[in-house]
């Protein structure tokens, strides 16, 4: 099967392509630039390094979210075009699964964490657990905590409890390195350059999986999973809300 | 510390660039082109994409060997130019250790293996080690035995005696994946597709450790290490020892 994958979305830009359990080309970068300005050249010049046919693709599969709104619309509208296009399916991966593949094989629990600013992060936990313990055994990625948005004193309370050795990786460390410094009462350490960020060689493991599991769907059907409402979204709500207080208390006030 | 690092070993072709514990780019192909078409060219967009001034690197990290001899040639050779021309240190970074450092964090034994024709592979063993036991710990690579080039029939045996459970990975896999399910005791298992090859991500991040070590060089002084003899040197050597042979039948008859 050949898949090509795509995350934009936190600061890195990265797409991939797999094919049969190998990683035919990556490119990633972590730089300020927009991700319209990234994530598509970057497809673009990657496709034209491997001579890849985008018609040979089976499917796409794409960081779903959570993570920064503008990116994972970037990365929503090139999937969607790409999968309209070439009549190929979707698979939306959870952004914090794909970061936890970041660390295959490891015995610690795995806590990837993403500025999610207003003091949270999108997190979420992990570990690989053995399947088909025969001689010949994989490696599977299991969710202890689904991803969610929450602050870092709840999660260092969480981790707190659960007691076990944990790798933190993600954009949320350089943020919130010192805080979880203090808040923790169990051992951790963070995950080195080489696999501490998005990258869309695990979006594209990760989503060869989901799609056995028959987890895809078309372009039309797919949208980003923000997590949380946007800043717009919230605004009004809390403005709807302020105005539905004030009517009430003009009511009381009238009786 | 801002690395650039390349590894031209095997069949892939990768370059990266890291700076402060995080990767700033990279960018690998697994593809069937020569990598005097691959490597620079890869590297000048990555630096394009990324705004990168060259000068603004501290060392080049370079995938040393072993590997493909031709591969390693082009790495070096293109190694040696940047650090001629920016006068800037080579760190020589092991390949075999650079392809483990795929797994960090695993607890399990890591066997990378690259074909290396005439039924051998290049090899190595290593794990992940916990230092500075406190509360904040970190996992070093630790080389249980150094890269090498022996048979698989060996590496199995080596592997059958010391009885841990063990991941594979490289390019080796696709070509010894059956003759190691029939020669191994020990459960095993092989590395997905996001962390199964070379990564210049880990030749940066294994090459600022042995920086910080005092382990550099001039581009001058820098030279790949083959580990094993070149088939032409191969082929003069067994050319010298028939006819040192031949000799000393003569002399044997004339006596």
């Amino acid at each position: 099967m050949k898949i090509a994958a795509l995350d934009s979305s936190g600061l890195v830009a990265t797409v991939a392509v797999t094919e049969n359990g190998v990683l035919t080309g990556e490119y990633t970068t972590n730089y300020k630039k927009t991700h319209s300005q990234t994530l598509l050249p970057m497809l673009d010049e990657l496709k034209r390094m491997i001579d890849l046919e985008l018609e040979s693709i089976d499917a796409i599969a794409i960081a779903k979210g959570p993570g920064s709104f503008t990116g994972l619309r970037i990365g929503a509208a090139t999937a969607k075009g790409l999968a309209q296009a070439l009549e190929k399916p979707i698979i939306p991966v959870p952004t914090v699964d794909a970061l936890a593949y970041n660390l295959y094989g490891t015995d610690k629990l795995i806590c990837p964490i993403m500025d999610a600013r207003r003091s949270q992060v999108y997190t979420g936990l992990y570990h690989f657990v053995k399947k088909d313990a025969g001689q010949e055994f994989t490696l599977e990625l299991h969710t202890e905590m689904a991803q969610c948005a929450i602050s870092v004193q709840e999660l260092a309370e969480i981790l707190n409890v659960r007691g076990e050795e944990v790798i933190f990786l993600g954009d949320g460390v350089p943020v919130y390195a010192s805080a979880l410094r203090e808040l923790l009462k169990v051992p951790f350490t963070f995950a080195p350059a080489s696999c501490n960020r998005q990258r869309a060689a695990c979006v594209a493991v990760l989503g060869e999986k989901l799609f056995e599991k028959g987890i895809f769907q078309t372009a039309a059907e797919h949208a980003p999973d923000y997590l949380r409402l946007s800043q717009a979204e919230r605004e009004r709500m809390e403005a709807d809300e302020a105005k539905k207080k004030q009517l009430n208390q003009m009511e009381t006030a009238k009786n």
